[in-house]
């Protein structure tokens, strides 16, 4: 079967079953692993504590395109997706590597251009860009990996409880209203379009907040990569659990409802790539969550006990709600 | 400039200044760093020793081609070639991710054989495969990152000193020659077809050399990726050296003679992708090297105090060899 009718995240099932199968579980690599595939990063022991490790390939036409991506902020936004991964295991970042494969027609200059946007946010995070790879190619590819390291408790996707409740930070659907504005050239006023953009090109959430949550007893968290809905929904099925989300709660931004209109609901649920953090906590941690953050948490839902990956939707009467939320698979999107 | 002009070197170059200016050196995790950039794998130091990271990238039709090379051995080589690198810097394997791009019209059956390489010879040497990442492409490109874990010393590029002896184990050129008979399909008979063709497709060489290495007093080495002498001089640069290597005592394979006469000895020095390791010991070191390895590694020179770069070549009667032994350039190779 091709990859474009399994789809991704089941070439990634067949995968993992492969590795469970086949790889060598009585290694001790293997028995100090706490996490593989099947979440933002992998985990293992170590005496220095928590060890993460994830890593992201940038294809250049299918996450980016020069046509309205400079070289800086591709730099930016590539350590930030990874970043973003360790942040949400509740962990701080350590070494980065940069793999890339460049045509050799492209700009010396440019490269570098793409370092300073890495160096500027590692910088920020105490991100030491420790080496890397270069190899010919006809298109542009990045592929970052970095390490984190985690205090004594990590935030999963495998710990939601029936009773939690699930709240965001930030204002999910920016960045795909970024990639809109920026690939179908729709007419924005200056201060949507600096925000749309920035949102989809150099994403800056507080990549801070994993360990704190953490800290404050939070247990499940995951990034909103793939789409406020999908990413809830990989929450659902790794925990076995249903979720149920109220419409009149979510944090959709004024400027996604003026150009959105009626769509600013689909596109805060569907977008991806907000790289904020959606969580589930139990109302008594929610409540210290909530005197800790400011601007504090939206709360947007709850876990509940029904049929995992069952994400429901309920307007403020407490009707259900029917959106094609889809989210993001490699092989299966529909723009 | 063009990354062409500058070339692969060059543009590396440039990318390590850029860190060294303008990277956070009061990190933590800066503080930590024991190597960065420069060697065959990043290193720092941690509460269980010093750990290790090398990544990757290899790209369709500049890496491989799918006309003579199977998916299963692309898994185990685009692993080898990393357990490779954790090895020449003495450490042992421990966690690998593989990030992915993939064609949709490509088989899932083929990326699960993929796996079965990658498994096959990480269940060999102790690695867990922890995790990756998979993208849409017009091309595959795979990126492993492997991580790795070593004891007190290292071996690294930069420890060579004037007086050691120059070492390497097996017989270099093999992987180039079976990149010729399988590129230009030369007329072989079926060992030499098996031996060349094993050596491109399926690198084998003992990657549990590099830690034994560093217990017996090594402090030098590097894996043959590049080519014999460019790798010679990778050292040479790396340690502020010179070395001499003396033709007569190049191991170069009798099938190697057998078919390419005169050009062997051109192919060994010049031919990369070998992964064997090459190193430099003082006389009395070696002298424990070789007493503890069978089959013992081939003593071809001396490390001197000449000018930076330079690896001269001596024939048996102590006359200068004067032969283009180039060395891979992603940007500047020859065929």
């Amino acid at each position: 079967m091709r990859i474009a009718e399994i789809g991704e995240f089941g070439l990634i099932s067949k995968i993992a079953s492969l590795i469970d199968a086949e790889g060598d579980r009585q290694s001790p690599a293997r028995r100090d692993l706490l996490l593989g595939i099947g979440d933002d990063a992998a985990a293992w022991k170590s005496p220095g504590g928590i060890e993460l490790i994830t890593t992201d390939i940038l294809v250049e036409d299918v996450h980016f395109d020069f046509s309205y991506t400079g070289w800086k902020d591709l730099g930016w936004k590539s350590m930030a997706i990874n970043i973003s991964d360790i942040n949400s295991m509740g962990g701080r970042p350590r070494y980065a590597l940069a793999s890339l494969a460049l045509p050799g027609r492209r700009e010396a200059e440019d490269v570098l251009d793409l370092y300073r946007g890495i160096l500027e946010i590692s910088n920020k995070y105490g991100v030491a860009v420790a080496g890397g790879n270069i190899s010919a190619a006809d298109k542009v590819v990045i592929n970052i990996t970095l390490t984190g390291i985690a205090g004594g408790d990590m935030l999963t996707r495998t710990s939601a409880q029936p009773g939690d409740l699930v709240a965001i930070f930030g204002f999910p659907g920016l960045s795909a209203a970024g990639h809109k504005a920026l690939s179908q050239f729709i007419n924005l006023d200056a201060e949507a379009l600096q925000l749309f953009k920035n949102a989809h090109l150099r994403p800056a959430p507080d990549f801070n907040s994993g360990p704190l949550l953490a800290d404050l007893g939070v247990r499940t968290a995951i990034d909103i990569s793939d789409g406020l809905a999908a990413d809830l929904a990989h929450i659902c099925v790794a925990s076995g659990v249903a979720a149920t989300l109220h419409t009149g709660k979510l944090p959709v931004h004024p400027l996604l409802i003026k150009y959105f209109g009626r769509d600013s609901l689909r596109i805060s649920l569907a977008g991806g790539e907000d790289y904020e953090l959606l969580f589930t906590a139990t109302p008594e941690v929610m409540k210290k969550v909530n005197a800790s953050f400011d601007p504090a948490p939206a709360i947007i839902g709850e876990i509940t006990a029904g049929k995992p990956h069952a994400v429901s939707l309920l307007d403020e009467g407490g009707n259900p709600v029917h959106i094609d939320f889809g989210g993001w698979d490699h092989y299966k999107h529909p723009d």
